[in-house]
Order: C-alpha cells, then structure tokens, then sequence
C-alpha cells in the first residue's frame, strides 16, 4: 500500500536525542519525555530516512533539530540540495549559512517573487509537504499540518518543480 | 483512479468572470485574457465543484475572487463552515468579515496557538492544501504550491482535525 500519512502541530516537547546520538536511547538523562512518537518525531524520522537524496525547498530555516538532521544525512553520503528564500535566509537564527559551511549545495531564491515553499522530496520518491516552515515557533506553537506521501501523481509535480527552481537559481 | 492533482503558483492571470457570470464566457470584454486553464482557474474550480458543503480553515483569507466562490457557494446552500485566525482577520483587505455579514459561519482561533493551516475539505471527501494562503499576493507573486487529492488516508485526518477546530473555537 502506497504510504500517506498526515502529522498535526503544534507537536509535543519529547528527546529526539537517540536520533543524533545513537547510544542516548537509554542513556539520556534530559528532563524532556523520551519514548514519545510526537508529531516532530515521525517529521524526523521520514527526513532521516534518506538513503540517497534529499531535496529541500524551505522558506525559512532556523529549527536547530532540522539542521542537524539535514548535517546527519549529509555525513552519510546522502545528496543534499537546499533551495531557500534570499531574504530569509540571511536574518538572524537562520541555519542556511551553517548547512553552506558544511559544504551542502544551498540555493537561494534570487527573483522578486517570494518562494513560499515548504516541501521535501526523500530519494525522489517520499514527499513531505505541508503548511510547517522549519522554524522553531512552527513546530512548537502554531497549528500546523505536514503530508508525507509517496503516491507518484502527487510527489512527481514537486520533483519537477524542484529541478526546475534548482536550475532557475543556478548562480553560475 | 482516485483523483490525485498538483498546482503551483504564481499563477499567470487570466479572467475567470465565467465562474461567476455563466453568461460572460462569450461575453466580458475585460483585458484579461480569456479561456486560459492557470492554476488559480483549477483552484477555483475545485472549490466550486462542492455540491454539499465546504470546510475551509485559513490564516489568512483576503483574495476578492476566492470570497465570491464562497458566497456563490453559500448561495447555492452548500453548507460553509470557516475557521480563520483571529488577529488576522481584523487586518485591512480581510474577507472574513464579508463572509459573516453573508450569514457564513466563522469561527476564530482565540487561543495563544497560532492557526498557520490553509486547507480546505470540499463534501468532506476532496482536499485542497498547501502553502497558498487565500490572498492576491499568494496567488500573484510567491512561488507556492497547492495539492488536491481525495485518497481518504489523507483526507480523512484533515477532515477530523477540522471537526476539532471548530469544536474548540466553539464561542458559545
Ligand atoms: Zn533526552
Ligand atoms: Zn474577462
């Protein structure tokens, strides 16, 4: 059966340590519930679960968790490439410079019209979609909604659409 | 095959008068161009094809084009039902007053949780979601995207949730 989930924020506060620190799963002595399936947690796991590319098209990026997710993959190998908004990504909190440090390919949105994008596409095939930026007072504090399918009709367009925004803000 | 569709924005602006005048087809003499299928047409014509009723839960609603299918639709007796963001709808340009006057039923998030969602459930079996808030910007200048699909593993989730916004926001 083809995968499609929806996740609802705000989500709950739980550890999500283990993902970064294998060893912590019974080690973590954080005063943050450990164990909890939160709404952040499955976010987590469906952007981890990238065996070969991730393709990232976000208005605003500053959740330090998703950073490091993103940092993870690409230590492992995974493909990496990161379509943001120009102005967005130069205020402050912003992770887009740290992800550029360590050497992932970020594009930034150069036109006048304002990219208002929040979509991931994993190995080509698993969309992740909704109305979440990756910030903080998203996942925390607003209502929000995130999609995650892999039926074709659906996460096709978005392959498409990033290939093309990929080229468009080519800066070469 | 269940109906699975894609749009993205900015939309190219095309008159869509003939949703709301059926006579003008052959008939406005508008600058616009005329007969063209944009993705604002297709959103357009998903909302209008409700026939019993539609759940809209939206941030921000100020998109003139987007309030005449609502009140067309309430016309018709297709039972709307709006969830909104309380301060936003107060701002200049919003249309959730309009739709009250019109004898719609709005409820407003008046928690401290920010309402970011922009969904709507048309005869609780067709979603329509996105980044797009329901404004002339949104429409015209940012690059967004919207999904519609009526595979019920999403659906249905969009379709609870709704319910217990407006449970929530009940004022009474
Ligand atoms: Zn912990
Ligand atoms: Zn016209």
């Amino acid at each position: 059966k083809t995968l499609n989930e929806v996740l609802f924020f705000p989500s709950e506060v739980a550890c999500v340590e283990h993902f970064f620190t294998p060893t912590a799963t019974h080690s973590c002595f954080c005063s943050l519930p450990h164990g909890v399936e939160t709404s952040f947690y499955r976010l987590l796991r469906h952007i981890l679960s990238a065996s070969s590319s991730l393709d990232l098209c976000v208005f605003s990026f500053s959740n330090a968790d998703l950073r490091r997710a993103v940092l993870l993959l690409h230590s492992k190998g995974v493909a990496v490439r990161v379509v943001s908004d120009k102005d967005y990504s130069a205020i402050t909190g912003s992770q887009i410079g740290v992800l550029r440090k360590a050497g992932i390919c970020v594009r930034c949105d150069v036109g006048s019209v304002h990219m208002h994008h929040k979509f991931a596409v994993v190995d080509g095939r698993r969309l992740i979609t909704g109305s979440l930026n990756w910030t903080l007072t998203a996942v925390l504090n607003n209502m929000e909604n995130i999609l995650i399918t892999e039926e074709p009709d659906l996460v096709q367009p978005f392959v498409k659409e990033f290939h093309r925004l990929w080229v468009l803000n080519d800066p070469a």
